[in-house]
C-alpha cells in the first residue's frame, strides 16, 4: 500500500486541520507547525496512525525542517510519492501605522514568503517525476496594500509572486500551482475570541468555514490537465469586495 | 418530485452539453440555443424527458425568449424554483483589424452583453426566494484586449462588468454570481474541425476538455455561502498565460 | 501656417473645455458635443477663431458627425493632421438596482463604446501618416462593477476595452493611446450643484480639478515614442481607493 | 536660499542621473548609491556644488545611511525640507530556473523591499510637515511572475505593495506615493553593452529613455493635489504588452 502524499505546512487547528481532514480520505497526510507532533491529537484529524505523519517545523532551520519531514515520509511510505504541497502558513495579521512599524517586523513577514520558497525547494523535485499540485494559502492583502498593512502586504504579494512564477515554470512540467486568495475572516475558534462571540455560530454568509476553504482546495487538486485554475478567491457571501 | 431547475443558456454541442451532463444528476435542465430544441439528440445529454425542457433562442427577441423558456419550465414542473443559470453564450470569435471591422461588427459583439443582461433578468427574480448560482462563461478577451479584438474585446468586457456588478448586488442576498474565464482552445468537435487535426486525441494539456470545465461549474453551484468565487480562470496545463 | 490638430469629443463645459484650453497653446482645436456650436462662448476658450472649430455631435449619426467635422477641419486648415483624439464623452452617470433597470439603460451605455468606436474610426486613419495620441477618459466603473452598476459599468468597460486593443493595434505603428481611469467627483459648475456646495471652494485634494485632469492629457501627449503610458489613474488626495 | 530637496537612492548613472538631471532646476539634490561620492562626477549633472550632496548607501546599514544623508542634508541646507523622495534602487536582474536558485538569492531580492522600507521611514517624517512626493521605480515583474523569475518577482512584488501601502496611509496626508512599472529594456550604456548594440543608436521606440521616464516622474511630482497618479506604466512604443 503506498497512498500519495500531502504535505501541508501550516498545519494549525483552523484551515489546516480541514484542508488536512479533507485530503485524508486519498492522501497520506505530512503535516508541519510550529507546534507539532505534540498537538497532533488537537487536529482531531481522526486518520489512522499509518496514515500520518507529524513533524515540527523550525522557523530557524526552515529548509532543514522541510527536508526532515520528507525524509521521514519516504522511511514511512517508502513507495509513495508526493502529489499535494500546501503552503498553508502565510504572513500573520499585526497591522498598525508604517511609524511605528520597524524594518525587523517588515523582515518577520517576509520570512513567509522564504519559508514559502524552501517548502518548494523541497516538494517540487519531489512532485516532478508524476506531477502533483501546490496550493499558496493567500489573503486579499496579497493582492491589495492597504493603510496600515504596510509591514504585511509586502510579505503576502511576494508569496504571490512565487506562487505565479512558479506555476509557469512549472505548469508545462506538470506541477498546477494555485495561489487561493482567502477574503474574510474565517470562523475559527481564534477568531470567536477576538471578535468576542457571544453565540455559537455566526450569521450565515458573514465568515469563511475552514471545511469550506478545504473543499475548494479539495477541488483544486481534483482539476484534470485540461483544466487548471492558477489564481482564486473565496469569500463568504456577505463580504463586501 | 420537484428537482432544482438549471437554466442554461448556450446549449451548444461542446461546452454547454457538458455542463448540462454534469448538472442533470441534481438539476432538471431548461436549455437555450439557437437551434434547440430540433437539435437536442445531438447533445446526447442521456437524460429522461422529464427531467429535460428544449427552448429556442431567438437573437431579435431575446428578453421573449428567456420569459417563454421559464414559463415552459413552471409549466412543466411547477413546484420546482431555478436555482442554477448558465449564460454560457457569448462573443463570437472573429478578430481582424480595426479598420477592416464595422460598428455593425462591435454591435453585435456588444449584444452579447445585452443578451446575458435579458438572461440574469429572467432568472434572478426566480432565484432570489431560495437563492441560487448564476455562471457566466468569459474568454481571455474579457480581461485582456489584444490587437485585432478590438471589435469582440468590448463585448467580453462588458459582460465580465455585468457579472461583477450582479455579483456585488445579489451576492448578499444570497446569489452566487461567478464570471469564468476560459482561456485557450477548447477540444470540440468545431475546434478540432478548425485546426485541421489529424489525430483523434491531442496531447495532454494544450486544451481545454468540456467535462473539465463542466466540473468547474458544478464545483461553484456547489460552494457554500460561507466560500464564494466570484471569478477564476481556467487553461490546459501547457497554455502559455 | 498649419498647426496640428486636437479633436475633442465630449467638450463640455467642465472637463473637455479645461482640456480644449491646455491644448490651445500647440494645437488647433476640433471640438464637438451635442450642444456646439450654439454654446461654443461658454467654454470660454479665449483662443482666436481661426485656432477652433466647433462641430454639432449627433448621436443618431455619430459615424457621420465625426466625418463632417474632420472634413470641415480639413477645409479650415488643410495643410494641418491630426495629432491628437480626445474622447471624452462617456458613460453618463444613472446607477441604480438591477431589476429597476432596463435592456434600453444598458443599451444606451454600451452605445458609448459604439460612439467611441466611430470617433475612432474616424481620426486613427487621420492620424496614422504621421502618428499621434488617442485618449480615453474614463472612470472606476470602468475598472470595476460595483453594486447598482449593472447598466453603467458594461459600457464602461467596454470602451476601455476598445482602448487597450487600439492600443496594442496601432502602438507599433505611432499611435500612443492612452485610458485615463478619472476616479473621483470632478469639482465643475454641475458636480457643485448636485452636491449641493453652500461653499465656493471646496477642501484641498477631495475633488479632482478639470484642470488638473488637462495637465496629465497634456503630459501624455507630450509623452516621446520611447515613454508611452496606455493606463492610468487619477484621484484627488483624499480620495479612497 | 534654502530650495526643497529631492532625496534620490539609486543615483546611477542611467536613470537615477536623468531623474536627478530633470529636478536639479527646481531641487536641490541627495544622492545615495553604493558607489557614490566618488563617482558623482559620472553622472555628468552638470548641477553647482551647492545644490547637490552626494552619500555612500552601505547596504548593510541601509536605515543608517539613509539617516546620515539626511542628517548631512540639513546642515547644508538648514531652512530646506524634503519634498521629493525617488526610490530608484530595485531589484537586480538575474532569472534563471528555480531549481538553480537558492533562498540567499531570494532574500537578497526581498532586500530591495527592506531597503525601500528604510528610505520611507527617512523621508515619510521629513514630508509630513509640508507634504511632498514618494516615486518608486517598479518593472514588469512588480506585476507579473514569470517563469524564471522565481527568486526576482518576490522582491519587486513586495515593494509595489509596500508602494500601495503607503500611498494609502499617507495620501490623505498629504504625500503622494506613486509606483512606476518601467516595462522594456532601457537605452543605457550598460544595456548597450549587455545587447552587444553596433550602432549609436536603436530604432525609435524600442527602447526606454533615461530622459524620458525622468520626465515621468517630473509630471508625477507636479501633479496638485486634485489629480494623483499612484500606478502608472511606461514602455516603449514597439514593446508587447
Amino acid at each position: 500500500m503506498s497512498p500519495p502524499l500531502a504535505v501541508i505546512f501550516g498545519a494549525g487547528p483552523g484551515t489546516g486541520a480541514a484542508i488536512a481532514r479533507a485530503l485524508a480520505p486519498t492522501h497520506a497526510l505530512v503535516l508541519l507547525s510550529r507546534s507539532l507532533p505534540g498537538s497532533l491529537a488537537k487536529l482531531e484529524l481522526k486518520v489512522p496512525d499509518d496514515r500520518v505523519l507529524a513533524a515540527t517545523f523550525d522557523a530557524k532551520n526552515s529548509a532543514a525542517s522541510f527536508k526532515s519531514a520528507l525524509e521521514q515520509a519516504r522511511a514511512k511510505w517508502p513507495e509513495s510519492t508526493v502529489d499535494v504541497g500546501v503552503c498553508n502558513a502565510s504572513v500573520g495579521f499585526a497591522p498598525g501605522p508604517f511609524l511605528e512599524r520597524s524594518t525587523d517586523d517588515l523582515r518577520g513577514n517576509l520570512e513567509a514568503c522564504a519559508q514559502a520558497w524552501d517548502f518548494s525547494q523541497a516538494v517540487i523535485p519531489a512532485m516532478l517525476p508524476a506531477g502533483g499540485t501546490l496550493i499558496f494559502t493567500g489573503a486579499t492583502m496579497a493582492v491589495r496594500g492597504g493603510a496600515n498593512f504596510s509591514a504585511m502586504a509586502p510579505g503576502a504579494f511576494a508569496r504571490r509572486a512565487l506562487a505565479q512564477s512558479l506555476a509557469r515554470e512549472f505548469g508545462p512540467q506538470g506541477i498546477h500551482v494555485c495561489h487561493v486568495v482567502v477574503d474574510g475572516l474565517i470562523d475559527t475558534a481564534r477568531v470567536k475570541g477576538i471578535m468576542g462571540d457571544k453565540a455559537a455560530t455566526v450569521e450565515e454568509g458573514t465568515r469563511l468555514e475552514p471545511d469550506g476553504i478545504a473543499q475548494v482546495y479539495v477541488d483544486i487538486v481534483n482539476q484534470p490537465r485540461s483544466t487548471w485554475t492558477q489564481e482564486l478567491d473565496v469569500r463568504p457571501m456577505k463580504e463586501k469586495w
